[in-house]
């Protein structure tokens, strides 16, 4: 596909994070006014709590759903309504609008510079999945040898966990660094104190838009999500590595987890599916996928030290994973558990084939062994207080890109 | 303490679960009505919904806490409003009450044999502890061998992991037995089929009234938690048992969890207050205890066949945890984990040292080893198909009760 030009220039930039194509789904304020739903259009939000109050465009007829600080009731509406509110403002942005609506555009919109940007959405719970092959196993390499890296389950389940959804924040949020229980190998007892091994995990995240009370079925599931986020699993390794048997990670992943302020619709990415791999063991049917429901988007994380600039630590794509967010939902539904709009949906951190494409620093460095060189000539093998880590993603189209805007988080030293 | 004599005679019998001492929380309906907020004594609900509309008991001076299908308002107002609540609350059903009172009362309630009860409060997110020595070493006895049988941070850690608010009902809704991933020992490959070992836990529920947005103190935890309530986490072994390695419970734990109605304040359980066992190994200073935090509650669960009465198949008491809600709490919040109001924090399966002591049908069963019998001469080893499971509690006063009210599920037989 190509791009859909719109009268808003900046958006026809072929390095824009927002053309047409994208569409993506925020929330903002501008000074101290209160929170808005708005959609980024090139160097623009348009205020779409403002469209709808004003009665220009409305996703529901009969009831404000944009008049809150999240999409979680405009999503409520389901596909047909969001499909129809997608192409009714596709039309109002298009080159091809006439000036009237231009006119209506420009008054209910803000520029992106001047505004801050919020949650999203509300998020009802919070998932994390440990779906890429690679990531499993370098973690299982380093953890239990490479002949047991891959537990027996791995290329069965999209094996997952519940996170927490009170510690989700939104790009920008500076995170402090967490206390734990801490005990190395050789300690006697453990300790409680700052993790020394605080990380990062390249994720994507998906974002339940329907309801639903029993299992789904992989294509019933992927018709359920509404849009993606980049995703920043935040997570200590050493308070992970002490409390994780046999219940799994809880206060180690408990801290923040980041995401990107935009939501990338479904339907934006939709030129951009592609399948997961070949299966070495087949699925059971309830997870064999009828057609491509992964997608072609190009990850990349930019450290930059508190005196410094960035540098790119590692380079993936989400088409590395082994299970798609449809499959993970429809697994997660496998037992009856219900899902509620605002359900977030972790890949697990996304992890290629060569160092650069690892999507942790607990692999870039391995286990810390290693570390990472920086331009300035300092070195990381997990992050350092005060230090900026930067998630960014696209999928690239034929002269325009679909684009996510960064997750952001800054890196504040533990509390006294 | 004694018996707080009310003028509502059905409230001062030494067996009734509700008495003046007691004054629990629940969401009630009558027939069609719409859902109110209601508190029990003796034989009645009084309607708190009604009261606060009416003007004669109110929360909040400036603002409806109560207009709504739970208790979570109320909860957000902190503990000087919960104190001044049930201080009026009591006075006006107190023997020593003028009749003008008794008759708004009176007005304002209903039979509680003609009330449907519903969830008392929305489940902001569920953990899930795991912090009872004898089901612990039980569990671990049967999976990995006596000698292994704590894992090595169990005397430092109450350890716990994130189960699923949204699967989360109240006492009365049927169980509808899950389908999941199983794979025997000596299978080649995992299925796809109805759990066969499909499980009960009998354990407490605390639930937090109060945010908070870094790590708490024991103390401060203690002082957050609301109240509590009975609680069944329903677990498919057999899923679990293939499923949890290495990031612990998921779909196993997410069909369902079961609570009893009725929230019973901490307020109410003061009198019953006890304390954690002496350690084996001393805990670290932010896990201690600087006083009872633990509860005097008797548990029992009760098994119904379908055509067939009750048999009592376990006796246990809520005084048999290692590590108290407040630490659980205080645990959670060790990484800065934000806390919201009406996070629910499950105690984990809680057994006793005998046989007949143990929370769970495996360790009851042993493992499905060791079936027990009923009085019908059937044998269980797990729960079948049209079982009704009734848990049941009550801290023992001098001549009266506190009582939580049965926390009832019934099996259905799984999808077709």
């Amino acid at each position: 596909m190509a791009l859909r030009r719109s009268w808003l220039q900046s958006a026809n930039a072929p390095e824009c994070d927002f053309p047409l194509n994208n569409l993506p789904y925020g929330v903002f304020s501008v000074g101290d006014s209160e929170l808005r739903c708005g959609v980024a259009i090139g160097d623009r939000i348009v205020d779409a709590t403002g469209l709808e109050a004003a009665g220009i465009l409305r996703a529901d007829p009969d009831a404000d759903v944009l008049d809150a600080p999240y999409w979680n009731d405009f999503m409520e509406l389901g596909r047909e309504a969001w499909s129809h509110y997608r192409t009714s403002l596709t039309a109002m942005l298009a080159e091809s609008a006439d000036e009237a609506v231009q006119d209506q555009i420009i008054t209910h919109s803000v520029s992106l510079t001047e505004a801050a940007l919020h949650m999203p959405f509300r998020v009802s719970e919070f998932t994390d999945f440990y779906s890429s092959r690679h990531h499993a196993t370098n973690v299982g390499t380093m953890f239990r040898g490479a002949e047991n890296a891959l537990p027996p389950n791995w290329l069965h389940i999209p094996i997952g966990y519940n996170g927490r959804a009170s510690s989700v924040v939104v790009s920008g949020t500076p995170v402090t660094r967490p206390h734990g229980q801490i005990k190395g190998p050789d300690d006697a007892t453990p300790r409680f104190a700052p993790s020394a091994r605080f990380d990062i995990e390249l994720e994507m995240g998906a974002i339940v838009g329907q309801a639903s009370d029993g299992p789904l079925s992989v294509t019933q599931a992927f018709d359920n999500i509404f849009g993606y986020v980049i995703l920043n699993d935040w997570s200590a390794r050493d308070i992970q590595a002490w409390e994780y048997q046999p219940l799994g990670p809880f206060q180690s992943k408990a801290t923040a987890t980041t995401i990107s302020p935009w939501i990338v619709t479904a339907a934006a990415l939709e030129p951009f599916r592609t399948s997961t791999p070949a299966r070495e063991t087949p699925l059971l049917d309830y997870l064999t996928e009828p057609g491509p429901m992964l997608y072609d988007i190009a990850l990349e994380i930019g450290l930059t030290p508190e005196a410094g600039t960035e540098i790119v630590i590692a380079r993936t794509n989400y088409n590395e994973m082994y299970y798609s967010a449809a499959q993970q939902l429809a697994h997660h539904t496998s037992s009856g558990c219900p899902m509620r709009v605002g359900d977030l949906l972790g890949s697990g951190t996304i992890s290629g084939p060569e160092r650069h494409n690892r999507g942790a620093l607990l692999e870039l460095s391995w286990g810390g062994k290693e570390p990472i060189t920086l331009d300035t000539g300092e070195t990381r093998t997990f992050v350092e207080d005060g230090d900026t880590l930067a998630l960014r993603g696209h999928a690239q189209g034929d002269g325009y890109r679909v684009g996510f805007g960064a997750c952001v988080g800054m890196v504040r030293p533990a509390r006294q």
